[in-house]
């Protein structure tokens, strides 16, 4: 039996900016990304997230991004690697505590946004992530776009590593993002993205624009939640996943 | 034998900022409270803090204080106490990972700032602390000024309390800090400080400026490290513990 | 004939966050009042909220707040006189400078949150606030909440001073607004809200809870932006007071 | 006879944190930019430095830089042109206003850090600044390290435009800065700045490491203050000026 969890950023508010709706969310999803303070969230936020998850049986994971609350961690700021690793390790911290403080057990690191973007690109940010998760707690697992820089430095550190895709983006011949600035980069329809999403589930690979089946243990699906209809579409994906018996849940046994 | 601990409130730069004379003060205290990232301190201070402490056999503590970088941390900001209890845990758990990280691990907690008098002064500001240090680890130790609410609060939550005294500080006759605005608040003459100090260490007792002995057991030192002769001070009050046969040690044996 | 101002806190999102439809709200509101990007508003916010107010003819004011984003300015801070002083005249600048940027001009102050509500009780904190604006730019006006301590401020100042009132919240027994603790803080309806402020322009009086008329100039009428229904009760108040026969204009001719 | 001004960046303190000797700069400077908020200097920091400027007789120009208090505004943000003209015009009109409040007035716009070198490289940052300091205020000078794309800008736009040269800087052949990371790109000697500036200020020439003369009008040296020796580098600097007979004034008459 096929079974596959679905993640989302979650979390993502600061002091009385909100952002998406995450109490729908976590009737939604498996998982939730948990923004650490720095390009989001902020105490507050994170011990309510972190609560709330708990209560509905949903794993949590420490999600860092760049100290740039302005640009959201959007902005591709120039770190150096050894920076990436202690502001990873800073933000893993941090949302530890914070879940320990709520009752439940962070499980995973996702990086966000732009750090995102660079560790899935760059060895040197990659290998920079997953030694900060060694070196806070190497039970902690690395969830990372299949196929990327970021997946071979989780195996090659000795990290649990889960490979993910999204549900609203297409790909390229190589298995990437296709860059949110060509054709075919978002898929909009609700109905379209979850019927790709179990395609892809279903296939045991990445599928890309061209058609082509890149294999890859797929363990994880992001959703977003934070834009219009992201609670329409993330619930749509859940709904076709199941009607195709697909058991939605954690990459990881819950830790509480 | 007695023994005695030297505590200083370091990692206090951030970025370029410098704040004091670490690596000297690295050399001569016993236990180092590291700032956060709130008030004070960043990842990169914080790592290369906690790398130095622990090459030099020097226990670390976190420090949390409030967000306010622009006031050190010293300015008293009007947060519930369920909000402090969140702030501290955040610190707890980043100082916690950077610890980790460079290899140390962080044995205790000490409050910083306008956070550390309201907590010494209000039980219900003392409590929220301590609920915070037990909820993300309840094998760290409080370190808190003597006699005040936060020994109180940390005793009843259960968590290992040390109590400590102030080297440059006078003592009212119920054995609070004479408040900075009064007489006799300051003790600017390093002889004076190092004298007071050791007296109060061998008494076993705070003794107020009108010259009461209020017997407490007396576990740590706290010495300054951003003034301008904060290293010949603590210098000075280390010499002169060593001379009178009194042994110079954390208050907890290095966990690393 | 009647005329009177409609003001609303506008331009308070934050890089990625939202906050309110400004661009709702800018056709209905004769000035707004802009944020200045240490509460809320960064100046690429600062700049749209500015140019969309010009193309509209809408005024603009600078409304300056605490330093505490996190907290949104609603926070008490410690801050003493002289500090708000030039808190607020940092701000002044910062939206004079954005203002002629989107060929705009403010033509007055409106203190924010926490800040205004200290202003209008304390007079020392209200000289403060008077003092920065004369020493910025003595042309600008204020605008205060009617029969506060800013009025009094501004008038001893010498700046031209403006009263205002709020629709949505009842009015203590000395013209105060009831404390949000309090019954009867909040008038939610916006039939009522609506109602009331046309009894109050067309009185020339703030209406206390218990019916007593103060008699003092009402200038202006300031409608919240970031409610749920803020866009719906700004437009019910705007449409009874025209009904009425009440000329919505700026307190102040625009100044391009 | 000639003249030259002496410039310098102060006001560079945030809170607590202290930088360089500003006191005793702006007795040998005849020129202060001054840091506006964003990554480094505050409303108390940036009103006393221009209190002291007055008093002293010393120009002041604002001293806009990247937000990014961590990085100190030395770190290559990924603003686009549109971003940084806001940005500077914010900061521009904040330590306008500030001037104004101490009795001061800004005369002039130096770039910092690395905004500074991405605007003497690029010609479209280059614009963005001249354009945001003609729209906040054509009546401000720019000034800016010689020979450079800033210069271009600022001479296009209609600003008045002044040269700058580096006191402890060794220049290419083609006049620009050498990369720190190559040798001969500081000089650390202060005789030799001393004497390298009054060759270039007789020359009326930037002298090139390998001695070519590039002609260019030389209205104003810089020297650092934030480095130990700061205030006997820019201090000799000064009195080699001085002994050659050349005029230390600043590049604008001071308008207070």
């Amino acid at each position: 039996m096929l079974s596959v969890d679905l993640n989302s950023d979650l979390g993502e508010g600061f002091g009385a900016y909100r952002c998406g709706d995450d109490d729908a969310m976590l009737s939604i999803v498996t998982s939730a990304n948990v923004a650490c303070g720095l390009h989001a969230g902020d105490p507050e936020v994170m011990a309510r997230t972190f609560a709330i998850a708990r209560e509905r049986g949903v794993a949590v994971g420490a999600h860092p991004g760049f100290p740039d609350l302005w640009g959201f961690g959007r902005r591709r700021l120039p770190f150096s690697n050894g920076e990436i690793e202690r502001l990873v390790a800073y933000q893993i911290g941090a949302a530890t505590a914070l879940a320990a403080y709520a009752g439940h057990r962070i499980s995973y690191v996702k990086t966000h946004g732009a750090l995102g973007n660079i560790a899935c690109e760059e060895r040197g940010v990659a290998d920079a992530v997953a030694r900060a998760i060694r070196a806070v707690d190497p039970g902690l697992a690395l969830l990372a776009n299949a196929l990327t820089e970021l997946v071979a430095a989780g195996e090659a550190a000795g990290l649990e590593t889960h490979q993910e895709i999204y549900a609203d983006r297409g790909y390229t011949e190589t298995g990437q993002l296709i860059s949110r600035s060509q054709p075919g980069a978002m898929i909009e329809d609700a109905e379209e993205a979850a019927a790709r999403v179990l395609a892809m589930v279903e296939a045991g690979a990445v599928i890309t624009a061209g058609g082509k089946h890149l294999s890859t243990p797929i363990r994880s699906i992001c959703v977003h939640g934070d834009s219009d209809h992201a609670v329409a579409t993330a619930g749509r994906v859940r709904e076709r996943l199941e009607q195709a018996g697909i058991v939605l849940k954690s990459f990881r046994p819950m830790a509480t």
